[in-house]
């Protein structure tokens, strides 16, 4: 297991009883990130079984209430359940003032650091790294400042091919990190053993892009070129792209086509317009363009490691 | 009916599936009100069909999140929904400046107005009346600067007792806005027929007391005194009475105290601790001091017309 997503809430506007804002739990290579945290999201987290304490880091794509008005509340919670590990949070300039002022006006200052990564470039930047993720901001264009994410997995060692290795008795344990890394190994005869025939190659690194509410815009395609799954918004169908226009929202045909245009391995669509009764539309729409496409939906969990994506419930 | 009470949310701490913070909708004499707005009130509001469009005052205790972290997403959606009347809000100081930096964020400035009315008194004060309803403060003593809310009734006009009235063709329809005020009639011979024969007394005006977070206080018993229903507090039971010294809350046994030092003809309590698990014993602990208790639970109405009071669903 190397990428699960599991969707938290993917409707647009306001929560409604059945329907809630946007958020998404991913796990990837052992890392655990929320994506957005709409009024609701704690509630979701704990419908769905998401460990509290899993989550160290936190993306906010943009300050719109139906992605950002949970995270107060998720922050005062992780204190009330006595968190002492530090909180990464990384979202647009003025996440932090805001966040600040409610600690203060509630006299609830949290015992556990709040590390506050504000944002504020147009260009894409490497945000978060460690050994098994990177994490980089794709700018979108919104009617506030808004960042989709791309979460890429750090290449992965070679696998030790045992049978084969086993036919040297010269090859000790204490090679293993070498041939790992890529190294061929030499005999005290000299002769010299390609690293390909004692290594299988790892699986390729897996990635998902996450981009929330922007108008179409194709010059973020180069950043997501080729990601496993691509998460787009899809707030209307084509039929209201005059909305599109005026709320900055894109349609589903228009996230399939940046699905297209990516070579993406899957589309999975959200943040679903509430005049929209049936959510297949959205599918139907998208598909006469993409054929891999998934509605997400609050409680579906997505496992990636595999095609066709599973959806696990 | 005058007066019916909604219970939203009557939890404390963080919102967890099936236990919602503190929220409660009050009808009083043809008027509509939003008590304290913890997160996913507004979703509460939608699975309980509360009229959205019928809340013009909302008023907030205190700014911990159990209380207050649902209202900037009410604003918001009162917005989403083209809404175009006032919406009055009443609070502690602080409460303008963080909902307006919200706003500012997110670029989703109502298009009607706000009305602030900060309160930064520790005396009970009046702060709401028009000719159905006043409302004063009930200042509580928390971690942070508390009111509880108490709403009464304006006195009704008199009924006219028209079978009596009949038997004077001297009395004519002009006349009885003069006897509704409770005047005595004079006939056109000298006679003086007194204004208790001619009428019928008003039912009493109905009465109820909010109070939210506070620590026991015994105070507060001549503001609430007579009121036909309490909502207080009894967030632990008297084996964790240290807790309530320390986070400033009552017990189920103080709540009744106040409610029998002040004689209300009926006893609500909520915002229960999460460390117990059958709310049964908070009714159980109070009924050892006053006999007249009811259990808030999310989704209970009450009528309080006549008594004892019904709970609706």
């Amino acid at each position: 297991m190397s990428l699960n997503l599991t969707i938290l809430g993917c409707h647009s506007a306001t929560p409604r009883v059945n329907a809630h804002p946007t958020s998404q739990y991913l796990e990837i290579n052992n890392r655990h990130f929320l994506i957005d945290c709409g009024e609701g999201t704690q509630r979701q987290m704990r419908k769905y079984k998401i460990g509290f304490s899993k989550i160290n880091h936190i993306f906010i794509s943009h300050l719109h209430g139906d992605h950002f008005f949970g995270l107060i509340g998720l922050i005062s919670t992780f204190g009330i359940l006595n968190r002492e590990k530090d909180l990464h949070i990384y979202g647009p300039k003025g996440i932090k003032e805001v966040t600040v002022l409610q600690l203060k006006l509630s006299k609830s200052w949290t015992k556990y650091n709040i590390v506050f990564h504000e944002l504020s470039s147009n260009k894409s930047e490497l945000i978060f790294e460690d050994d098994k993720v990177s994490v980089h901001t794709i700018p979108l264009s919104h009617r506030v400042y808004t960042n989709g994410y791309l979460f890429t997995e750090k290449p992965k060692l070679k696998k030790l091919h045992i049978e084969n290795i086993k036919q040297y008795d010269e090859i000790d344990t204490c090679d293993y990190h070498n041939l790992k890394a890529g190294k061929d190994f030499t005999l005290s005869s000299g002769e010299v053993i390609p690293n390909l025939k004692l290594t299988i190659e790892p699986s390729k690194p897996k990635s998902f892009a996450f981009c929330s509410d922007t108008e179409y815009k194709p010059d973020i395609v180069p950043i997501i070129k080729d990601v496993d799954v691509l998460y787009h918004e899809a707030t209307f169908l084509k039929d209201r792209e005059d909305l599109c226009d005026k709320t900055k929202h894109s349609t589903a045909e228009q996230a399939a086509s940046i699905a297209s245009q990516a070579n993406v391995g899957k589309l999975i669509i959200g943040h679903y317009s509430s005049r929209y009764n049936n959510i297949n539309d959205f599918k139907n729409e998208a598909q006469t363009v993409f054929e891999n496409v998934e509605l997400a939906e609050a409680g579906k969990r997505y496992s990636i490691d595999s095609f066709p994506i599973q959806v696990l419930n």
